[in-house]
């Protein structure tokens, strides 16, 4: 149970977190969230329209995109627009992106508009799609704000909060908030998403060597609970700064 | 709580489950899964090669691919073959099933050989990946001692057990091995996939609508648990029929 | 002339052929054929709806789709979702079963529906693409005498049966229904349609070797024409018995 | 048996057929075909290496594509390569061609070298297919003379001649040499590629409507059998002359 | 300044230019143009429609599309139809074809009309950019004025002459329409393409090696200048002696 | 000529430009150009290995990348990755740079190494080409500088300075650095791309409606020299600056 830990990083301790917003000009909302040495630009856009699935049904979408710049790994990525399909792995992410935040929206309230959130990570040190998902729940806010704010929303569709943190099992000790190398080493690896009335929206746990306990499930699980509930908070923050 | 199931199945019931072994006669080991009205074919076959990543590495290697054929469902289901890519769900479940079997598999045992496991689903009506993942641990069983008795392999890289099953919250109760229309109406999905030794390899749990409590989380923990100690018996059982 | 066949079948003897009607649960008609070691799913589902090119053209359309599952070969077949498109081979077969079958099926009276069936090929000992057709007719009169029965059809669009057959030259014999291991090696090969009185509907010769004369043409087609009766008595016997 | 042929041609008779040698500069061997209003350029490329499934065996291979310029066709036709793959239609015929080819091609006269035929269609009037085949033939021809020639070779790999036409039955009528509008409009439609000898290669008759029958085969065997002779006078003509 | 071309061609001289009118049958207006060793078909297709983004703009659009046939080059070029996509350099010729000929039509003349120029290399020699352009101004020359005769137009949307000629610097010598092995070498590549009325429509200028001064500048643009009036009244006396 | 421009920018002014060096950590060189709204992520990696067509020519190899955050553009843009091929656009845009900066650098002393520039657009406002090679150029530098201090090359393989901008006629008057709404609405737009030592390394220019004239190219010409004089003075004060 000591494991050493960059810059002295207690073992439930979250690496520092902040939030830019607005960082871009011409999105509805948008966030630069930086945790530890990662980097997620988190965008929303706005299209009057839903797709096909949902013509005449009185109710809009939400849907996420996840992207990775070709230098923000320790090497170099090859980028994906040069091959022919984004890989499972992106497409699995953008899926749980877009899970967890629908997962806060009122789709009804959202009238005939599709939601287009774009999470792109300038730079990866582990944690990109926990990141993604607590940042583009900030984009979502401000730019639910602003349909509130110029009237073509009589109700906030955001219902709550939603935040998503990593916890591992690295050499046997239970850790909050992985960074790369923890992530490289780590026997079992776990995603939660939660909301801000203490729900779980999703958990994914993968053993990646030997099976985990349930007994280690169940500290994992609390662990990320703490960490979430952290996340919020800066999320509360910054938005009341504003 | 008081949910009617098909053919009066209780809330904690498995669907009837078979194996038939061997149903193909080029594969080095095959089982076709029938779980209620969900038909999965698992086959394992072997090369004396390994990918490029684990060249000289001393170790084999285990992969999965996962298909649907057209007509397996409730409405036919467009080809893969014709799109560009496999979907990002078909990417998820052969990720998730080549992670599970690779959780009991000695890779080095194995030596420089690659294991691949197809599983394509003949009829759909919930289940399949779990399904999959239960019937492909039998495929693999049955190719490994095969291995063994020619005399190729010393020791059998199969170390444990592995099985699966999929446990939900439907209109408020807690369901053990959902079939297709519970899956389409539940509030939240989870499959989990479990070692003989009782240890976790992978929890994914997804809420559809509401967020699910800590309480409900442990309800379903509870309830994958005892469908996989079933399924387990029966793995063992039709293999000591051989 | 002495060919020794496996399990001693005459030169101009087919191998064992059954029919396993409704295989499927969903599809509107199923068959598995087994012809020796090949094994063949043929399903037909039927949309209400026509291509673009026939649209108010008043009458419907039937279109074909063959696949090989990737552990139904001897040696494992790459599965062909993951290459960017179906191969010639597979593009070829499909359109034959499609024209085969269109060639006795009554466009106009199937009124503006399509009728899509699949071929999926789960072992293959040769003669995959006319144990398709043969299998895929029964499909289709399975679905068709369905539609009738519920009103939806006043008249059955199926005006006549349609089976296939290989035949080929191996070694100089002339010989039916090649299995694998003598296609792999024969001098000639040809596949035939017919229709129940005795038109051609396709012919495809190959010399894989030394081009073939104008009287082994003629043996060849004798042998075809024997074999397709056979099928098509085999046809009207398990039609019979439903 | 009355029908009607553009310019009073005869149901027994070719179109004009001449063939221009060298069209092209830097191609082995290279045939600007017209037949009638069809044009067709063959060119012929060699390599001095073989396909990976070929190495080490002591022979050379030969392959065939073949395109169609976007303005050939009497409405303009998609350029394929804009789309993702090369049609069904456009594959069946390079492999088609290709095949015809390695019929009267002795692939260890050649060596470990790699033949490419391209076939372009530049305008389009019925039968391209088998102009590729009588033209390819041709550049083919001319290639391996000059390999001879400049004594990279001892003996020419071409064994013997090959040409093709189609056949088919229009109103009732067995026509030779199908144009356009005939073969829009046949009930019966058939490629039929021989060798120098009277050996068949190929036969790919198809009913487009009813199928035909076993008198009508033979008819129009006779007429493409009549139609190849005069197309190989027409080749030894036109190399006479050189 | 002594360099020596092919055939003692002067270094301000263009090659032996030609154009074939109508080469083709089935498109609207169509030019075989020759230049030297470069052979281009030129053609031209009219549809009464326009794309998505001008509907009911009551403007026409004009797009061309550049191709190369396999054995159009030195040594043979892999056919693009078999590739995933139009390489880099395809695409960014045909755009420049495109907005070259544009720049001299009026689209609202035009009407509702979409104008097809395919430009498609028979044999390769240099300059087939610039070629293709010169040609297409041809084959769209022709077209235009046949859907006046025929009373479709009753404008000529044609305003202006378009050519286009490719110089360089090669050794240190300014040189006009480089052929293959001088575009190989040059340390200085631009084309240029004008109109009758004397002004640029795109100047594309590239230095290799060395960047190029503004003195060099002058001399190419002087040079290319000259080669264009030359180019434009080979197109008058071709369409006069029509 | 009395043009209005954003912030009363004057029609030969560029717009404020700075560079943020080192703005990633994983690349070995990195820039944050920023040009008016313009935001531009330029990003250095080496490989120690060239591409198959120097092996062994003793030489290195640099090449750049190109692409586009979906909400960098005012209204969002579709995600390469999700296409097929990345856009014609996108293509010559990389080759541009990629030549631009090659021009610059002598390959030979950068040794069996490969240089990958990617330049990632964060926020498009016009001019994001030119931005890219202003910046790349300073990422090479900076990358460079590092192998050079390293010990890694003897000599710095950079030989001069590169920068770029845009110019352009808009309503008449001839503009310097054009944002988007000026680019969108030019008559004439041009790129140049020009050495520390004043020669050009290219020249792209195109008139978007009525051709240009030599005396508007001579004007542009001259502009474009001014700008790209004042933006390597900003890249050598930023360079100074460290």
């Amino acid at each position: 149970m000591s494991i050493h830990r960059l810059h002295k990083r207690a073992a439930q301790a979250l690496r520092p977190v902040s939030f830019e917003l607005d960082w871009l000009r011409y999105a509805e909302g948008s966030v630069l969230v930086t945790q530890g040495e990662t980097k997620v630009m988190c965008a929303v856009s706005i299209e009057d329209d839903v797709p096909g699935f949902l013509k005449d049904k009185g109710q809009g979408w939400l849907t996420a995109e996840y992207g990775m710049l070709p230098q923000a790994t320790h090497t170099r990525t090859k980028r994906e627009s040069q091959s022919i399909k984004p890989s499972g792995r992106t497409q699995e992410i953008q899926r749980l992106i877009g899970r967890s935040l629908r997962a806060v929206t009122d789709l009804h309230a959202l009238g005939s508009r599709t939601v287009r959130i774009d999470c792109d990570v300038l730079q990866a040190d582990g944690g990109t799609r926990c990141a993604s998902i607590t940042g583009a729940w900030l984009a979502l806010s401000l730019a639910m704000s602003r349909l509130c704010q110029q009237g073509e929303l009589t109700a906030n569709p955001l219902r709550d909060h939603v935040a998503a943190v990593s916890v591992g099992i690295v050499e046997g000790a239970p850790l909050l908030d992985l960074d790369y190398s923890e992530d490289s080493n780590c026997e079992t690896d776990m995603n939660v998403v939660m909301t801000g009335s203490g729900g779980f929206v999703e958990i994914q746990g993968t053993a990646e060597g030997a099976a985990f306990s349930r007994q280690e499930l169940d500290t994992l699980l609390a662990l990320a609970q703490q960490g979430i509930t952290q996340l919020m908070d800066a999320q509360k923050r910054v938005l009341a700064k504003q």
